[in-house]
């Protein structure tokens, strides 16, 4: 039977990390394997910090998603919320608490995938801390930073939105939930859909994007959506005590080839609704005040940014359909106590 | 049904916390309620940052531990990380998997129980995240500082043991074993019992210590005894590539009184295979070079240190015996893979 140790020596080799006493990248004083990391702090900068849980049979299923990508998932998501202040990420840590017999090629593969996220995304593996557990729960502490100019360090948060902003969304939504669809018929080995499954499996983070309307004060109010348009932006609203307007046919939705659809046959849902309330897109959503509006001509993937809408002295969120009628939406994306 | 914006906002009245817009706190810029904390960075100074997990039915068991207890330990075992490097707590996060029959009574006693030693240790919640899930998973990230004089910070790694250093500990061990068999036999309410309980349930930790051996240089190595004596000397022991012998006779062992002997039968435990192998203490185990032994006696709680061996340049950790029999001695401490 693996002890600890063994385990955390195994998933540490897997991950870009910082061992005790190679300590070489800027910033770290102390790495893995003593009782805490060492992290140097650096004139003009804030430090960005966010964790983020992920379940087994709430946010993933061990029968049906790989096991590398629960690893790449696991961490993308929690980063997601740094692309979403416009941090840049440097660190992290690993709370794993998983079943006996997942300590080995499950643990391997999980490993191999977090992994390839950290190499993506620029994180370092700093500490953490494993145990064993009936199920497999997993927690991602991400640590990264802002630069300050004079005293404020340009990060965006969810407040900041106000009335005549124009709303931004970074890509098309709906994707993730077209691709865990796929995964609960039992198709996330098929090759030929896995450009259909990459969004839902190994989700794109906007942590480019992110810094750069952050640094250049672009975007006035800033989320990420993680849970759903519905929910992501009656919570932007609800932080900047503002409302909102969207335009349901500006909204970019997820074009579902006419096999796959076939594929889904009744678990086929309507795009548009999709996009509203489908969760793990990552897509970054944004305000913008009309005026900084032609600065974002040079945004990073500028052709995939979208304006949906703007915001509105009146709280509560809007969504204007094609035929000009009004109707108030309803958060109703993704809340793991709501559906229990 | 709760809802995870409901259960957040009940968890954040109930625990010191920063919410948004209302970072008082000195170094916090922004508080729960966005997508991520932002911390100060201050010059001459480290973050310490450690993550630990407490899951059901492995470090608690949910119709034996009263929940106030499970919020108490989960949050103090985490910051023992910080002790046994001499850093002093600043802000944490709580990352909470819970099932649905949880969200009530449970997670109110819980964010009590936890609000209490928040309070006790300085810690500030800035952020966390909440979900279901089958089982109870707590995961607790601790973020702390330590002076930095000149270059360097002030904390003690594990790896500074050299031979010939006197190897200390800071308080009886094994109450904690105590503890949890009086928990196993059901007697976590008793009120008589509460002194011998509280070990288990709500253990001190010893920050001041730490921070004082730190800040003085006069630790050379330091460890936080949450796993065994056994072990968490073998740890150091590994990591400075040293040995050590250590007494049997000097080794401060808990005393259990007769009726209390007999309340626990056949569970009660040889006294120093408890203090060897028992886990859950939180006493600092530290090395102190000799010639540096003398200043120690102006240590906060320098009554309850015990010099309990040596360092030696022969790795491996030898027991004497009260009659002088050298015994090899194994790490029996507690590791939840080995047990499962």
């Amino acid at each position: 039977m693996a002890d600890e140790r063994e385990l955390i020596e195994r998933v540490a080799r897997a991950i870009p990390s910082i061992q005790r006493g190679k300590e070489q990248k800027q910033g770290i004083a102390l790495g893995i394997g003593d009782d805490a990391a060492v992290i140097r702090s650096a004139r003009k900068r804030d430090w960005v910090v966010t964790v983020d849980a992920f379940v087994e049979d709430v946010h993933f299923l061990r029968d049906k998603h790989p096991a590398d990508a629960v690893g790449y998932k696991a961490l993308a998501r929690a980063t997601s919320d740094l692309a979403a202040m416009g941090a840049r990420p440097d660190f992290f840590l690993l709370s794993l608490a998983l079943p006996s017999d997942c300590t080995r090629t499950w643990l391997n593969l999980f490993a191999k995938g977090m992994g390839r996220a950290a190499r993506k995304l620029g994180l370092v593996l700093v500490g953490g801390d494993t145990t064993r557990s009936a199920s497999i729960s997993i927690s991602v502490t991400v640590i990264g930073h802002a630069q300050r100019f004079g005293t404020k360090a340009p990060v965006v948060s969810r407040s900041g939105a106000r009335a005549g902003a124009l709303l931004y969304v970074s890509g098309p939504l709906g994707r993730a939930q077209l691709g865990l669809e796929l995964v609960l018929q039992d198709y996330a080995n098929n090759r030929k859909l896995q450009k259909l499954l990459a969004p839902h499996l190994y989700p794109a983070i906007r942590l480019q994007l992110g810094e750069w309307l952050a640094s250049r004060g672009i975007a006035s109010a800033m989320i990420d959506i993680s849970d759903g348009l519905s929910t992501d932006l009656a919570r932007l609203c609800s932080a900047s005590r503002v409302g909102a307007r969207i335009y349901a046919e500006r909204i970019p939705v997820v074009q579902i080839p006419s096999p796959v659809a076939g594929l889904l046959g009744r678990r086929a849902a309507d795009p548009l609704s999709m996009a509203l309330h489908g969760g793990d897109d990552y897509e970054l959503l944004f305000a913008v005040p009309k005026k900084l509006e032609r600065k974002l001509a040079g945004a990073p993937d500028f052709q995939n940014l979208k304006c949906v809408g703007e915001i509105e002295p009146t709280m509560g969120v809007r969504l204007i359909e094609p035929d000009g009628q009004v109707r108030h939406l309803l958060a109703k994306g993704w809340d793991s106590f709501r559906r229990a």
